[in-house]
């Protein structure tokens, strides 16, 4: 990865914001499993599992919660 | 999606805060798995397994700690 | 739902707080699964599953942070 | 429960508020499944399964978290 | 457990924060299943499940923020 | 580990800071599972598990808001 993957976590409002965290959400399972092959062949999979995608959004909605403080909750 | 789906935290209550932490919840299954034909195949079976629902009403749960606290609590 | 279920995060003290934490936990599930006669026979499944009881545990504890931010802990 | 179960979060030291915690943490277990007879029953289930006693220890990290802040950390 | 085994959140570094986290999430499990010789028996299984490991480190995470605030992340 | 492997939780910017969380997600597999040897065999299995990868991310997630915090944000 050459070019930043994360610069900042301040957005210009709540939706910028959601889409950063399921960026981050995404980075944390690519630093794990580094091989686009590998993911590109679990995608089915998870995406086909209503648990995965439960447990997905509650990913994302961690990260949100960062990602809204580190903006003051665009207030 | 053409129109805002997160255009602020802020809401007038409790209640529609809560609505909020549900909207975003489903909103972080949906950039995951896009399709709407595919979410709506999933919908029976996580709707009828007791951990999928527990597990749905924790990313609620961590969804409404944001509104929450972005609505300084409605205090 | 004609009468509001989610008024105020404010209550009296610790174990009326609790209380809605509780409250909180299966208004999540209820709007997952808005079925009473699904959720009725869902029930025995996870009242009797210790892994579910469990995971609840884990959303009330999730929602109680919530509440108990909101009362300033009761202090 | 006649007598009041959660009193206060405040708690003297660190010691009293970890078992605070726990007594929450079985309190959430308690109000979902209000039967003694099968909780008595479902507990040699969670306590000899490994990852039971993991998602256990969670929620009470969870709920520690909740008394730590009432209490200021103990600082 | 006669001498004290939680008596302060305060750490001299993060490092050390991290070790009082661990034990901690160990202290979890402890009073769920006060059984040495049960969690000895356990320890195996555990160990050598790459879930079981993520779900622990995640038991460690929740703890070590609680730890880490306590201590004004060292700053 | 006679080096210092977590001297601080200051860092430059957010994806240093990402790094670190990741770093610390591992640091809590490693001290719940010491042998390299073990952790090097299993491995393969949650890095072809894409329920694992997901929660491994939350790992992530959670232990990335705990350095966000330390950092005010990078604001």
């Amino acid at each position: 990865m050459a070019e930043p993957y994360l610069p900042t976590l301040i957005t210009a409002d709540p939706e910028a914001g959601f889409q950063l965290a399921i960026k981050m959400s995404r980075l944390g399972v690519k630093f794990t499993q580094p091989s686009a092959e590998i993911r590109a062949k679990l995608r089915p999979i998870y995406e086909e599992s209503a648990d995965s995608l439960i447990w997905s959004s509650q990913v994302v909605a961690t990260n949100f919660q960062t990602v809204a403080q580190a903006n003051n909750f665009w207030r």
